[in-house]
């Protein structure tokens, strides 16, 4: 198997735990946060900078590579991570996703996602044999299989209230006679057929020896599609396994209520992928659940919108309020915003490292004179931020001391609710 | 003084000299280039980073800064070296030319100038008084003299090809009855009158001990008014002198000529300083002449759209030529982009340093699909050419070997013209 779970620890009061995953580009610590680098850059971040944040896995859009620069480009030049200057691991997720939210017309048959490219406007046929050539050219150590990714709440509910999926809601629920049950069956039996589809292709192709496909567990909220799903999909044998559709419009009770459902159902002894989540409480829930690597967008999307993450809940530093601040983002942080290093700033006679920072203030003004270094620093920031939290998590889950995390990390106490008593046991 | 130029060697076949400029935030070689951070961020880079292109003082612009944030929370947050994060020395210039350039409505008086802010149409005045008031209290090292910096060229003469004075260069040539020379003359006497005021301002401020006022020579192209105006401005005592009104719409030629004459009659024992100036040929024919201190946005501006400097010069990384060039911006180059360290680049296991670079075929990219990273990479590089640049040239003029200089810079070759029998002797 070209990526390998070794299990660290184990918590004593929840399903948490610690580990390392192996791959050719070195390994990371588990639970992980992946920084999302859409085309091939964590937006803004040199990646010896993404490094210093503590991230050690990063992942790719396949969706946009494929479109540009291509990624029969990136196999030319060697290969994303040498063409993106990353050599650490990487996973790149299969296009599905985007193919389905994000192009304006798109066609689903049995034989993959049609849709038109954002770039060009060219014809775009994703098949899970292309999904696979394109991850093969691409070239990052975990790839994963193309999947059928329905709204995972009913939209004729009206509470889809996630835009990436909205437009693919509104045109399934607009459709006459839309079944929300059966689409959702459809959906899972297809993940199912195209799972094999995908390992048939990666075993003929040349890269399967150094690249690790994931199969997706779908099924929305509803916990019997979600178990059917998980016991087709890992009886395919894969090195490793994710939960999809998750965090896709759902309230946060629905989310942790699916994980903790469904992270027991995939394999003890690899990795467990939950894909693009999520906000602290989620990521505090799934971890206690037994998930192992997670991705989101938020700490570097929002980092660009001048909102900054805390250990007790996000600051918007545009706020009038900051102007005259001289504090640091957060007073404690160690980013390279709050607690800038030698190697970070410049150091003269009269301004000694460890008695500066980048001020809110100053923050804020380059955010009003719309100076990228504003979305730098905060990015910095929140890609600090979660690489903290989660080393924390590790941590904790080794000590079962998960009142002194709740006390650390405020935002995540909402992800406690369900397992409090759990929690009660081992906390304090 | 607060600012003393130590000078370590001279050039023997011109007059180009290598120093070292001593200041309260440390010291820096010359001759020396000084990248611009208008609103006190060195555009998309930390501090740090600029720090590591070699770049020893950077310029903030008094104009950008006393209309946002504001001089008087500089002040209240500790000054621009600790707003910005910037340990090392800095120079503010005193906001006159962008006035005059920049704001839609302007009048000019004996007071001084008032126009609205870009920021909010807010009335402004600036006056020396004005000038020195808010340079003392965003603290720079050197600070400079508000002047008259009218168009160096007549105007209605047509050959107005700059943009930043082309609104005022317009409306002066439409102004009935408009004489250049007798203009030049009003502005370089108003500019002797306004250093008086200035330096009276300064001496009664709190930081005459710690900030260094320079005065600005002025005269256009008019060898003789430059001659009036070094006289008289280097006859009120200041720690170093500028020449201002350069390469603001003037052919090469003219430029070098100008240079050519101005510098030696500034005192040969402080600090020269060419305002604004500019590219490789108008730095090393300037450096001959005796200059030792540079800012120019060219390396930011340029490197932004996608503009990459080369000693042989500059290529647009947006050329399609370039989407599947694996090679570095410039082979042999040292900068961040062209050989990033381990503290720029990650690195795993199969990526090791030395043998990687963010190619050409990568930046194009990050700029088709609109990341910040591309500009990054090429203000990163242009910064970096420019101090390897003037580092040559301070090692040049201890040997005096021109052409061997010239053959590793052909971008300089045109700067020669002029002096090349001098460096006939001394270069091969």
């Amino acid at each position: 198997m070209p990526v390998r779970l070794e299990i660290l620890a184990r918590s004593l009061s929840t399903r948490a735990r610690v580990g390392r995953v192996h791959t050719p580009h070195g390994s990371f610590d588990t639970p992980a946060f992946m920084p999302v680098g859409t085309h091939g850059t964590v937006k803004g971040i040199l990646p010896g900078l993404v490094q210093a944040t503590g991230a050690q896995v990063i992942l790719g859009n396949s969706y946009h590579l494929m479109l540009r620069p291509g990624s029969e480009l990136i196999a030319v030049m060697g290969g994303l991570h040498r063409f993106a200057g990353w050599g650490g691991p990487m996973l790149t997720d299969s296009g599905g996703y985007q193919a389905y939210s994000l192009a304006d017309t798109n066609k689903l048959t049995e034989d993959g996602v049609e849709f038109r490219s954002i770039v060009d406007g060219a014809l775009v046929n994703l098949t899970p044999e292309r999904a696979i050539e394109t991850q093969n050219q691409i070239g990052a150590d975990i790839i994963m299989a193309l999947d059928d990714c329905p709204p995972s709440v009913d939209p004729g509910a009206g509470i889809v209230n996630q835009t990436r999926l909205r437009i693919a809601a509104r045109r399934d629920s607009g459709r006459r006679g839309y079944d929300h049950a059966a689409r959702l069956r459809e959906a899972n039996e297809r993940t199912v057929r195209w799972l094999g589809r995908c390992r048939t292709a990666h075993l003929a192709g040349l890269r399967a020896g150094d690249q690790a496909l994931f199969g997706i567990v779908q099924g929305g909220t509803d916990l019997d599609q979600r178990a059917w799903s998980a016991e087709r999909i890992c009886g395919i044998d894969l090195p490793g396994y994710a939960i999809g559709g998750v965090a896709v419009g759902e309230q946060s009770e629905q989310i942790a209520e699916v994980i903790r459902f469904t992270a027991p159902l995939l394999p003890d002894a690899k990795p467990r992928y939950l894909m693009g989540v999520g906000y602290e409480r989620d990521l505090f829930a799934a971890c206690l659940a037994g998930i192992d690597m997670f991705d989101c967008v938020l700490p570097t999307r929002n980092g660009r919108n001048a909102n900054a993450f805390t250990s007790s809940g996000q600051i918007r530093l545009r706020n009038a309020k900051y102007g005259m601040d001289p504090a640091p983002i957060e007073p404690g942080c160690d980013c390279a915003a709050c607690l800038p290093g030698p190697q970070i700033i410049a150091l003269g006679e009269r301004l000694k490292s460890g008695d500066t920072w980048f001020s809110r203030a100053y923050i804020r003004h380059l955010f009003s004179a719309g100076e990228m270094l504003g979305p730098i620093l905060v990015t910095l920031h929140n890609l600090r931020h979660f690489q903290r939290f989660m080393a924390d998590v590790r941590a904790t889950i080794r000590t079962d001391a998960w009142s002194g995390f709740l006390a650390r990390w405020p935002v995540a106490e909402a992800g406690s609710v369900g397992v409090s008593n759990d929690l009660g046991e081992a906390g304090a």
